[in-house]
C-alpha cells in the first residue's frame, strides 16, 4: 500500500490529538482510504514538554522550514494558529509545492484570498475543515456533499463558550457576568474572552462558511457583529416567555444577487433544531435549494474532535495525491465571477425582540406601537411587563414588542423617535428573531 | 472545461428530480467541481409521460442497455429501485466499466456483496449517498469526514413515514391506526404501508451504515427488526411522563469485537437532540472515538432532497474519473478481515421501558419487581397508574417501570416468570431506551 507522509507544525492540544488519532487508527484508516498515512516529523518551538502521546523523539523538531522542504513530508498540517507565524509557514508549504491541511480560521477569515491564491498558482490542496465547526464536518458537506444546490441561507450556533454561557443563562436564570465567571474558572472560557463573547471567533467563522457557500471572499469588515457581552438576563426571560431561546447565531442570507453575513444574539422558537443545541454544542443548519433544510451537530471545538475533522482532511489529500491529482478546485470556489455583492446591514430585513423601559402611565404601549407603526414596523405580539421594581427601574416597566418582518433602518428609525420621545429610562434593547 | 457524460436509468420522481437539478444548477456545480456534469441520456420504460421538467426528447431512450454501452455516457445514475431490472442494470454497467451512482437501498442492503465484489473487480466507483438519508449527506460523512474515526455507535431516525405517525401519536394524542389512516390519505404512507411501518426500510439502511462503519456486508436476517404497528398510545403517553419521546430508531452498537444491529421502537429522553426530529424528518446520531456524538438532519425522502445527494455523488464520481483514479475504495470499506462478529440479539442489553396490566391487588408493584429482581433486573424508576377504565382492563391496571440497563435474555426470563404467574391480562409491553 502507498504511503504519505505527513509533517504537523504545532504540537500544542490540537496537534497532540491530531498525532495520537493518527497513530491510534493508523490500521483503519489504511483499510478505508487505500492509503497508509505516515506521521514523518512535528514541528514546534517547544519540544520537551510532554503532551500526553508517545512519540519517538526523532519525530520532533524545532525547524519548522525544515519539515516543510523535507522530500519525506508530502502533506503539511498547520495547528499553530494566529496570523502570524502560522501565515509565513503556510505560505512557504505551498509555495514548496505541499498540500496544506489547517485549521486556522482567523488566518482563513482575514488571508483568505492571499492564502487560496498561493494554492492555486502553486497547484496544490488547501484543505481547512477543522476551521468552522470542530468534529463537525460542516465545511466538507458544503464543498462536496451539497455541490449540487444553490445556498439560500445558513444559520449557525459556532461558538462553545457563548453557547455554554447563553444556556446556563437560560436554564439557571444566572446574570451574564456570574456564568462568565464561572466559565472562566471551569475552562470554558478564556481569561480574556473578547474574541469568543463579542462575536469575533463566530464571524471568522461566518466568513468562512459564506466565502465556501458563495465562491467569493467575504472579508471581515463585511459582517456585521453584535456579541453577547451586553445581553440582559431580563431578555433571556422574556424570550423563553414567548418560546424562544436566545442563541449567538451567524446568520447568512442570500436574495437574489444579494448576500448578507451576520453574527448577532437570536431569537431561536423552541421547535426549532437549533433551539435545542445548548452547553458547549456547536450546530449549523444549511438550506439548499434541492435538499431543503439540513442539520449538523457536535462538539465545535475540543482536542479530539478537532482532530477528527483534520485527520479527515489529511484523508482526503493523500487520496488526491496518490490519484495523482494534487489540487481539487472543490476545496474552495473561488470563482465569484461578481455575481454576488454584499447586502448593506440597514437594508436587511428580519423579525425583531425590542424591550423598551417605559415611564409608566396609561397609554405607553399605544404611543410605542403607534411610533412603530409609522415607520411601518408592524407588531406581532406585546406584553408589558410589571417590574421587579429594582431601584433604577421604579416607576419604569418593560415592554416588549415582537415584530413582523422589517427593514433594520425602519426599526432604527422607530426606536430613535421613541428614545428621543423622552419617556424611556435606558436605550431600547433590539434583538433579532428567526 | 473538461465535461462528463451522465446517464439516467428511472425517470419517476427521484429521476425527474435529479434531471431538473442538474440542468438547473448546472453552471453552478461546473465552477465548484471544476468539471461539466452533461446529460446525455434518460432511460425509462415510460417516456411519454410529462415528468414536469423540460428535456430534449432526443435524449429519451426505453432502451436502458443502449445507455448503459453508450460511449457518450461516463456515468450511470440507477434510480429505478428494487432488486429486478435495478440489480441486472447495476452489475451490467459496472461491468462494463461505468461507475453507478444509486439511490437503491434495498439493492444494496439485500445483494451489496455482490454489487460491490463487481464494482472491485471491473475497478469502477460505486456511490450511493442517497440510499440512506435522503437529503442528508450521511454516507459521505461516514466515509470521508468520519474517516479517521473508530465508530462506537450509532443512532438514525431513518424512515419519515414511521416518524410522522409517531409524532402526530404523540402531539395529538391519537392512535397508531388512525394517524396511518389519516397520513394514507395525505400521501405520507403508501396503501401497503408494511415496508415502512414493520422498520424493514430502516433495516435496509441500518444495514448500508453498519457495512459503511465496519467494513463488512451486515446481511438483513442478522438485524432485529421490530416495528411501530402494534406500539399502544397509551405508551406513548407513559412515556411522554417519564420523560421520552418514542422514536422508531436503527440503532448501531460495537462492543469490543461485537457489533449489534437492530431497530426497534426506542424511548428517547426529551433533551436528546433525537427526541426533537419531528414529523417526517431523518436524523443520524454518530459517535466516533475522536469525534464524539455529532448529528445529521435533513429531509429523509422526497424528490429534491434525494437528487440534491444523487448529484453531490455524481460530482464526486466526476472528479474521480477527470483524476484519473477510476475507483476510490473509499466508495465502502471492503476490507473486514474478521475482526468484526455480529453479536447475538439476546446477548444485547439495553434500559427497558415495560408496561404490565397487573390484576389491581395490593402488593402487586412489589410482586412485579421482586421477579425481575431475582432475574438481575434492576428498577430505575416505577409507577402504577389508574387505568382509564375500557371494559377489556376494568380491574387491571397499567404498571410501568424504566430498568437500569439489563440483558436482553434476563429482561424475557423475568416476563415469562411474570406472565405465566397468571396476574397479567395481555402480554408485558417491552421496548428500549437510549
Amino acid at each position: 500500500m502507498k504511503q504519505i507522509g505527513v509533517g504537523i507544525l504545532g504540537f500544542g492540544t490540537v496537534g497532540a490529538g491530531v498525532v495520537e488519532g493518527l497513530l491510534r487508527n493508523r490500521q483503519t484508516m489504511a483499510e478505508r482510504l487505500g492509503v497508509e498515512v505516515a506521521l514523518r516529523r512535528i514541528a514546534d518551538i517547544d519540544i520537551s514538554t510532554d503532551r500526553g502521546v508517545a512519540v519517538d523523539a526523532s519525530l520532533l523538531t524545532t525547524d519548522a522550514m525544515a519539515l516543510i522542504h523535507d522530500a519525506d513530508v508530502q502533506i503539511v498540517v498547520e495547528l499553530i494558529g494566529g496570523t502570524g507565524i502560522a501565515k509565513t509557514l503556510v505560505l512557504a508549504a505551498l509555495n514548496a509545492g505541499k498540500p496544506v491541511v489547517t485549521a486556522n480560521k482567523k488566518l482563513l477569515a482575514e488571508y483568505g484570498d492571499e492564502i487560496f491564491d498561493a494554492a492555486e498558482k502553486n497547484g496544490v490542496d488547501i484543505y481547512f475543515g477543522a476551521s468552522v465547526g470542530g468534529g463537525i464536518p460542516i465545511i466538507r458537506v458544503l464543498r462536496e456533499g451539497l455541490a449540487g444546490n444553490e445556498i439560500q441561507s445558513i444559520h449557525g450556533i459556532l461558538n462553545g463558550t457563548c453557547n455554554y454561557i447563553l444556556t446556563r443563562m437560560e436554564q439557571e436564570g444566572l446574570p451574564f457576568e456570574e456564568v462568565l465567571d464561572a466559565a472562566q474558572r471551569a475552562g470554558y472560557a478564556e481569561a480574556d474572552p473578547s474574541l469568543d463573547i463579542d462575536g469575533f471567533d463566530t464571524a471568522h467563522k461566518a466568513s468562512i462558511l459564506a466565502s465556501l457557500a458563495y465562491g467569493f471572499h467575504v472579508p471581515m469588515e463585511k459582517v456585521l457583529v453584535e456579541g453577547i457581552r451586553n445581553l440582559s438576563g431580563m431578555d433571556v426571560r422574556f424570550a423563553a416567555e414567548f418560546g424562544y431561546r436566545i442563541k449567538l447565531l451567524a446568520m447568512i442570507k442570500r436574495e437574489q444577487s444579494e448576500i448578507e453575513v451576520c453574527v448577532h444574539p437570536t431569537l431561536v422558537p423552541l421547535p426549532h433544531m437549533l433551539a435545542s443545541v445548548n452547553h458547549a454544542f456547536n450546530a449549523v443548519m444549511v438550506q439548499g435549494d434541492l435538499s431543503g433544510n439540513t442539520l449538523y451537530y457536535g462538539r465545535g471545538a475540543g482536542r479530539e474532535p478537532t482532530a477528527s475533522t483534520v485527520i479527515g482532511d489529511i484523508g482526503d489529500v493523500a487520496r488526491n495525491l496518490v490519484a495523482g491529482q494534487p489540487r481539487y478546485r472543490r476545496a474552495i470556489s473561488a470563482t465569484n465571477d461578481g455575481t454576488f455583492a454584499m447586502r448593506p446591514p440597514p437594508e436587511a430585513a428580519s423579525k425583531y425582540y425590542l424591550r423598551l423601559m417605559v415611564l409608566d402611565k396609561a397609554g405607553a404601549l399605544g404611543i410605542m406601537a403607534t411610533i412603530l407603526g409609522r415607520h411601518g414596523v408592524s407588531i406581532l405580539a406585546a406584553t408589558q411587563k410589571a417590574c421587579e421594581g429594582e431601584d433604577e427601574t421604579l416607576g419604569y416597566v418593560p415592554i416588549v414588542m415582537l415584530t413582523h418582518m422589517a427593514k433594520e433602518a425602519d426599526v432604527d428609525a422607530a426606536l430613535r423617535d421613541i428614545f428621543t420621545a423622552g419617556v424611556l429610562n435606558e436605550p431600547p434593547v433590539k434583538l433579532r428573531m428567526i
